[in-house]
């Protein structure tokens, strides 16, 4: 029988500004990405998310993103590895330190936006995000793109890895996430969306934006907890998961 | 036999920006308080600073700030508890990835600047901040002014204490430091200030502003490590702390 | 006939975080107080804002605030005179570029937050306000609370000012508003707080919390642009001024 | 006879952070290029350094860079053109605050680090940039590198341009400079740096690192303010431009 994670950026919010129905899309995910306060998010946020997601009984990850607030973390900047290491020291640590006060346990670290997205083609960088999260705890898993460097640099350094497929992105025949930049980067029927997931997780197959079929490997779902439709569109998925005999759980047991 | 802990501020450098004389300062202090990039310093000034405080075997504390890099955490921002509590935990977070990352433990956590001296005179904010390092852990040592509502909330909450004195600077008749922005809040003579820091240890007194003799209790005594001077100045404390017969060793063994 | 000026705060979005129904609040309101980048608002969201205003016709003004954009400038922080005249400068200059390169021209300065409520108690903030605004050019009009210290120090730096009241916020005896950290801070139901701006318009008083009438002047209302209920409100607000007999316009021609 | 003019940053301390040797580098060079807060540069710097430039009777630009102060604007970040448009505005409206409030006036604009390099490059970037530069005063000139797109775009908009060289940097062949992470970016012996000058000056010729000449117009020389032995080179290019008959003045009469 197959099995999947289903995963959710949270805590995304920051000061006076609101973003996510994060309290909402907690009942259909089984993990959760958390903004450490460098692309969104702030220590106030982390703590109530943290704090929420462990009343929920949902895995908790960090989300470490670029220094960009303004960018939301989206846009590319041109760091070193050095550089890519340290930031995600800092926001792992500062990430268990809300974990350490409300007594839960890190599961994983998903790196955020731009960071993921270089990470995914360049290897340097993937090796110096795997280091950073190695260094800090050997026992926590890298969520990567499937078949992205960033996997690959998760294995050689000897972490868990979990591949990581999109519900509402379209795809590069090379694997590569169609860019936000460019038309058709988002699926917005829903029924094809739950198609493509269904297909990834059964298969091990998706249809790339240049009519071929590409294989990749689906150990968790990203969807998204922001936007009118977001709550839907995940009872939509999780439902649709469930009705093909796909388990809905979390990576770690 | 008396015995005193010689701390300083480290890793208050930021980006491009270089302040102090971190590698030299540590030949002379046994705890340093490290900077967590909200007032001062940035991952990679963080990771430095570990390390070398880890090379020369100094003890190493978190250093947590308001939110304010272009005012140093130097002003008074009308900060909630709560607000106090997020930004300690998340900053003891952040410099503990380090600690992690590169093997080493912390042993302290000693406010910075405002947020430093707003907590020796406001129990809720000091109750909020000692609250924050024991969640966190239990086993940390609070360092906090000599006499203060900080010191007074660390022994309410269950944890160590260490009352800390300056070496540079003069005291108000109620035990509060002279205000920066007032007329004599620093000490230029070196002996005067040596003869100070030896009368608090050995006596634990110091004369006031005011011409009274104010008590105090001094576990660790702060000198700075920035500036042209630092190092001929924390040579000169060193040794005539040596010379009075008064151990310098840190806090824990 | 009564006259007068209805206000409103604008652009307060940053990045990817949106606040506020800025297109539809311009209906309503004769001048805009526009947010500079440091409490709220980026460079992207200020042209926007200044191109809405323009649009509309509605005379737009600067709204600098507090670095704190985590706190959206409503703590205070502990600045200098010269800080604030500082930043007051660079906030202004930030704006008049957008308004010089859509040609367009700034009528007002209106302080925000923790800025605002320092400087109607604070002479030497106030002071040090005024005389920013004054020597980037004499002609613009100082909006302050009533009664207040900023409206005295632009009288006496010689600057046109126009005395603010709020048709949502309760008044102490003083003359201040109720600190939003208390209770009966807002005033809930709209019909009280449309006859008590009526009242404000027409008679120059509004009763304190304490019980007492309190003089004022009432040059301009300030109403929000954000919250579901803000374009009810300003609907409201300026449909009953005009059922009275009072003119809503801006305070220049 | 020659004239060149001899260019500068200046005013990028930031808080209690010092950089650079301001008020001595003001004694060597015509022009300055005055950091406006996002990479450098804060209110109060950015007021007291306008201050010290008029005093002196040197020519103030704005330095316009990317939103990266960790960075200090070094790290090229993937933004749009109207990204650049709208931080050039913002960026030349807030010095433009301090000159107005001084009484001095603008002579040109030049972006930093990233920001410059990519929109040497970069058409539409550069495009955006001299767009903005037109906007808020078509009398400013553009200063950028000799043979840039952004010398280019500047002159497609109808803007003054002021081609630039580097003193003691080295040349590749397609004009542009060599990357800073790259070995002999730096021209180290100052006789040589001098000598670049003076062919770059007379001859309008460079020798790039591949041993070819590059053809280059050099209306303005950048030299830096920073570093110890920043005012003995200073010192030294100005002297041997004036022996080899080149007059050093400012762009603008």
């Amino acid at each position: 029988m197959n099995t999947v994670d289903l995963n959710c950026d949270l805590g995304e919010s920051f000061g006076t500004y609101r973003i996510g129905n994060d309290a909402e899309i907690l009942d259909y995910v089984t993990s959760v990405n958390v903004a450490c306060g460098f692309h969104a998010g702030d220590p106030t946020v982390m703590r109530k998310t943290v704090q929420l997601a462990l009343e929920k009984d949902v895995k908790i990850g960090a989300h470490p993103g670029l220094q960009d607030l303004i960018g939301f973390g989206r846009r590319n900047i041109n760091i070193s590895p050095q550089e890519a290491y340290d930031i995600v020291v800092y926001q792992i640590g500062a990430l268990n330190g809300f974990l350490q006060s409300e007594g839960g346990n890190m599961q994983h670290v998903k790196p955020h936006g731009a960071l993921y997205n270089m990470a995914a083609k360049n290897k340097e960088l993937s090796l110096a995000i795997a280091e950073a999260v190695y260094k800090i705890n050997p026992e926590l898993i890298l969520f990567g793109l499937s078949g992205s460097e960033l996997i690959r640099a998760g294995q050689t350094i000897g972490l868990q890895t979990a591949s990581e497929v999109f519900a509402d992105r379209t795809y590069q025949q090379d694997g590569s996430l169609t860019s936000r930049m460019k038309a058709h980067a988002m699926i917005e029927n829903d029924d094809d969306a739950v198609a493509q997931v269904i297909r990834m997780v059964k298969e091990g197959k998706v249809l790339s934006q240049q009519g071929t079929d590409v294989t990749l490997k689906a150990d968790t779902i990203c969807i998204h907890g922001d936007g009118a439709h977001a709550l839907t569109f995940a009872h939509h998925v999780k439902k649709s998961l469930e009705i093909s005999e796909i388990t809905v759980k979390s990576i770690s047991k």
